[in-house]
């Protein structure tokens, strides 16, 4: 290891760096000009006059001085620089110049480079801290973070310190100017040190490559992302930050999502969720029990983990005579199970509880409540810790998180519990959001059990006319599986009435023309026209809506209303957008988003995910629709935008389902190769 | 002060509470029959036996005794018994005859009751812990707080001991057998110590006159309500710890927060938006600066912000210039304001910036984010500190509060902060939730400067027949100023001719009859008939539908649907309820409440409340509606609900609004003494 501008000038970056290092196993040497040796160890005036290889150099000079260092570094053969400097891409044109020159040296000579305007990198078993860290995080832990914020590689060691939680990897990107976190997600996937995979990400830097990896990391670890900047502040100062690019963030979460990446909204869920799916078995189902000593709070828990989608059910008769047997006369066996505060008694019965509810077969998790007194007693965490021993020993798996509510003084006691393996949540709020990730991944993994890798999409041109004629798109897309109503295209009310009489009445009449995109804003939709004399009447009517205008003639198809389309977005590559009911999307944008291509089962997911999905089965006085048709319309989509790659934009809007199948009435779709259409949209 | 039950053995119930005692200033006596002295002090076998005055009796002896003790203290004119005992109401009818048996004798005789089942009180300031609680809360915050959870009692002394939170009033209610929280809400209003009010409850006693003193307490000190038992197991849980009545939940947060009550989701939320209330001077607005050393946590506080209803604003280019002028190269003054972490100049650029910040009349809160090295920098935390005293003297009264984020062990300079009243919050998520309460209840407090004392609402008997007949109904809501549509009854298809030609074309037509509530499930509506044939063939249809069918004749009304509503709840007496678009309202469940009666700035809170309200100003192809026609039917509603206790339930839905004002279109009236009615709804 080598620290590049190490100096004895205390809280300067490369005294920090240095000091930081001081706890590696293996040798460190110092290179600057301006001192012969630090704390003893001989200095080096460049990388270049450093005998024997070097793995790593962590440079700590000004931005000015780092493409020298580079260069030096290319020219002793170093392995990796990790460049803690700022001043690069985040300031501006000249700086991003700096930095690709220095990639550009790097990449010739085969030296990867962490950063620039990173906090470094620490692997927490060896130790190596090679990072301006103030205090390390401490390793064993199986949690490994990849954070483009300096700030939260520090917080990993204020975790370690004050909630015990340990990691193995930490791992500060900055403007990650070579590396891309995909590909270190990649390696940590293959890291039998690493359990669990976070990433605090203010961008994706290559959006489809970290889908593509996620969809192969998934059914293996878990992967939690937090990607901040959803607001339209908070992407003004990623921006500023990171020099990444824009992008649309709304559909980020969902389409993570779509591919099992565990999505949190803060820094802090983060690490909550890895330290939960890092310690116990997962989760095989949802139903959770609770034991507590104060009803209040066991009551507010349960509230919290039904917002969380969990139940917190009612037990059978059967197991609450087995625990009424031993709970205490004013204690309630119902869920959650309340012991009352028999302070004497806790030592016996929290594991006894524990005990009764894990080997019952009614429930998937259970959470013991330790609050004040009964997390003051170590007792009890001795006794928790010997209980699931035994239940693991007779290979009950149900997984056991304490919600931990008491002055940081008893700490020491759920430490215990901790190093035991059982996490320690404080809190209920900070509990059930915890839970409700562990959930949802074990979901997500009993769906998932093996990842099967496929060969790279076979993707196609897509044919010339498609987007820009109307017909032929039409064509194109019921020849690619995807039912469109039969839509006659007039530019007279004569020829109207000849089309009206072979589509059948009642017929729908629209105005068609490229400066009226959004037709019914117009009134260039006329529903429901059942004589030809109202076809007349509405044709002529909209063929003044715009010179040169046409009118598409269609069948009046009824149905419920769904939105599908298809999106091929700058960051995450193809997507595919599902919503129902036209006023759920116009006006609480209630749509949904996966990335494309989905199989069966994940299309069915993103069908059940809009608030207002349950309009699919039917509710007072509407009939359900025929969800297999929907799902395979979404899935066929999710095909057609991975299969395509010159489609920009796919809207399916409406698409009017019902019991018998779906049709889409309206289609547009725009080539990422038509400049018109493009500008026009 | 007289502790009955008191015990030297370590641990039991009554030697907890004495020796909680022990702190208080004033003169305590043990009561047993089975010790001559505690801890030297004379004990007494009765409170008969004690000389002199008792204030206050803390009663820790087992459920069966405790009505002996409450005569004892009924002949020895004891001011107030606290009594800590469980195994009353809460356990069942026997325990409820006890419970009630021992009202009665303490009410005859004039002995307040607290409790039973409950964990004490404790006036921090005296220091007087009549409690169970391990540990007492530090006095002097202000903060008081209402719990029916003992668990909560005893947390306000970890948060004192670990975050420095201080406060005036610890009030565990328990079964609240005698006084009600409101009660105590309101005393607490007059309270001078009391700056703040939290109230922890899994029931609300009597809810009216919980509402009725919310209404006065809101608009002189924050009154924030965390009420549990919202979910099913929650409400499961809550009912066999408290012995409460159920009720219907979801109108409770909404109604609370109408007459400004702070409602949160979980105790510690409650509890930090006491602490930011109690500290700093009210928010006058949402403009937000964030003042952050890392980018990535500015980011993610300024997404939490947005997620809170804040805005974190772009700063005018003046304000940038002296930003600018200050801060390091690499630095943003874009909001998040970002100095890089120059650690050096930390003591420095902090205060500089928040005061530029602060006196720019561009922001309504400041938050510096502190991070580790510049969390654990005393010289920031003083530097801060002055800033702020610098702020305040010249009037400029912008609230300031800090993010926190370091580890635990340097949480003294976070105390020297929060000594200096700058509430330390620790984390983004907790920070912007708190904030969120702050700045809300600012706005309720610029908009009610003072609380107008009303004499009680008038109350008037329902005329006979309203809520039988349709025609009585109508005319009876139309007299209170509601406009309904005019609507003709019909026996038989030939009188519906009549009536739809009375009317002008076209028409609807509704089946009427005690069978069939849900018109629309049996196909009983018929919209649109623009002919008398369709008429005819309608209503014979219609007619056929149930033996003794009738039909309903109106105009065919247009217009944005909404439905607006009354409900006389069982907990929390009249409420208004209100939501837009049918869809919305069957399927997304999307209404709000109110409590009865509302001013009109209330009434266009509530309809601007809903997530459809963004229709109410048109989208899309749709206009805009007569938002003063709408906000003036909802005051309507609810002046009517208050003024008609019998009124049960009151349905206007649809409510069909435009440009030029509403209509309701469909009314349904249910008494409260109209024990039918009650059965067929």
């Amino acid at each position: 290891m080598a620290v590049v501008g190490a100096s004895a000038r205390e809280n300067s970056p490369g005294n920090v760096v240095w000091r930081n290092l001081a706890a590696y196993p293996g040798e460190v040497v110092p290179v600057t000009p301006s001192a012969t040796q630090i704390d003893g160890v001989t200095a080096y005036s460049s990388l270049r006059d450093v005998p024997g290889h070097i793995d790593l150099a962590v440079v700590a000079v000004p931005a000015s001085a780092a493409l020298d260092v580079v260069r030096d570094a290319a020219a002793a053969g170093v392995g990796a620089c990790v460049i803690v400097s700022a001043g690069f891409a985040e300031t501006g044109p000249a700086g991003q110049a700096l930095q690709d020159e220095m990639v550009k040296v790097a990449r010739e000579a085969g030296v990867l480079l962490v950063g620039p305007n990173c906090l470094g990198v620490q692997n927490c078993d060896v130790p190596l801290n090679a990072s301006l860290s103030a205090g390390a995080a401490v390793g064993g832990g199986g949690i490994s973070v990849i954070t483009q914020s300096g700030s939260y590689a520090m917080a990993l060691h204020a975790l370690s310190e004050d909630e015990g939680v340990s990691f193995a990897v930490a791992y500060s990107s900055g403007n990650r100017c070579d590396i891309d976190d995909a590909e270190v997600v990649d390696q940590l996937r293959i890291d039998p040190r690493t359990q669990v995979i976070c990433a605090f990400v203010e961008s994706l830097g290559d959006g489809r490559l970290f889908v593509e990896v996620a969809r192969r990391t998934t059914p293996v670890k878990p992967l939690i992302v937090n990607a901040v900047g959803r607001s339209e502040a908070g992407a003004r100062a990623a921006a500023s930050h990171t020099a990444a690019l824009a992008a649309n963030r709304r559909t980020w979460d969902d389409v993570l999502a779509s591919v099992g990446v565990v999505v949190t909204r803060s820094g802090l869920e983060m690490l909550d969720a890895a330290k939960v799916l890092r310690a116990q078995p997962l989760p095989t189902g949802s139903r959770v029990a609770i034991i507590t000593n104060s009803g209040g709070t066991g009551t507010e828990l349960a509230d919290l983990l039904a917002d969380e989608g969990l139940s917190v059910p009612e037990l059978s008769s059967g197991l609450r005579a087995s625990l009424d047997a031993i709970l205490p006369g004013y204690a309630s066996s119902a869920n959650p199970v309340d012991i009352t505060p028999v302070w004497t008694r806790f030592a016996e019965l929290y594991p006894a509880v524990l005990d009764l509810l894990a080997r019952s077969g009614e429930i998937d998790i259970v959470i013991p409540v330790l609050l004040h007194r009964s997390a003051e007693n170590p007792e009890v965490a001795d006794a928790i810790v010997a209980a699931i021993a035994a239940l693991r020993s007779d290979h009950v798996m149900v997984p056991v998180y304490v919600c931990w509510v008491a002055r940081r003084s008893a700490w020491p006691v759920a430490a215990k519990l901790q190093e035991a393996g059982i996490p320690c949540l404080e809190w209920p709020a900070r509990t059930a959001s915890a839970i409700g990730h562990a959930a949802r991944y074990g979901s997500h993994r009993r769906a998932n059990q093996r990842f099967e890798p496929t060969s790279p999409h076979e993707t196609k041109a897509l044919p010339l006319g498609v987007g820009f004629d109307a017909e032929l798109t039409r064509e194109f897309l019921v020849a690619q599986g995807i039912p469109v109503v039969e839509t006659i295209r007039c530019d007279s009310a004569e020829s109207a009435l000849t089309a009206a009489a072979r589509l059948g009445y009642p017929v729908v009449a629209k105005v068609d023309h490229p400066d009226l995109l959004h037709k019914s804003d117009v009134g260039g939709v006329r529903l429901g026209l059942g004589t030809a004399s109202e076809v007349l009447d509405a044709v002529s009517e909209l063929l003044e809506l715009a010179p040169d205008a046409q009118v598409l003639l269609q069948t009046q198809a009824r149905g419920l209303e769904l939105v599908v389309g298809g999106l091929s977005d700058a960051t995450l590559g193809p997507i595919v957008a599902f919503g129902l009911g036209g006023v759920l999307v116009e006006v609480l944008d209630d749509v949904s988003f996966a990335a494309a291509p989905l199989d069966i089962e994940a299309a069915q997911a993103l069908i059940a995910r809009p608030r207002g999905a349950v309009l699919l089965d039917g509710v007072r006085g509407m009939p359900g629709v025929d969800r297999a048709a929907v799902a395979n319309l979404v899935q066929t989509v999710g095909e057609l935008m991975a299969t395509y790659p010159q489609i920009a934009e796919l809207d399916l809007n409406p698409v009017l389902a019902t019991a018998d199948g779906v049709v889409a009435v309206d289609v547009r779709l725009i080539r990422s190769d038509d400049v018109n259409s493009l500008l026009g949209s």
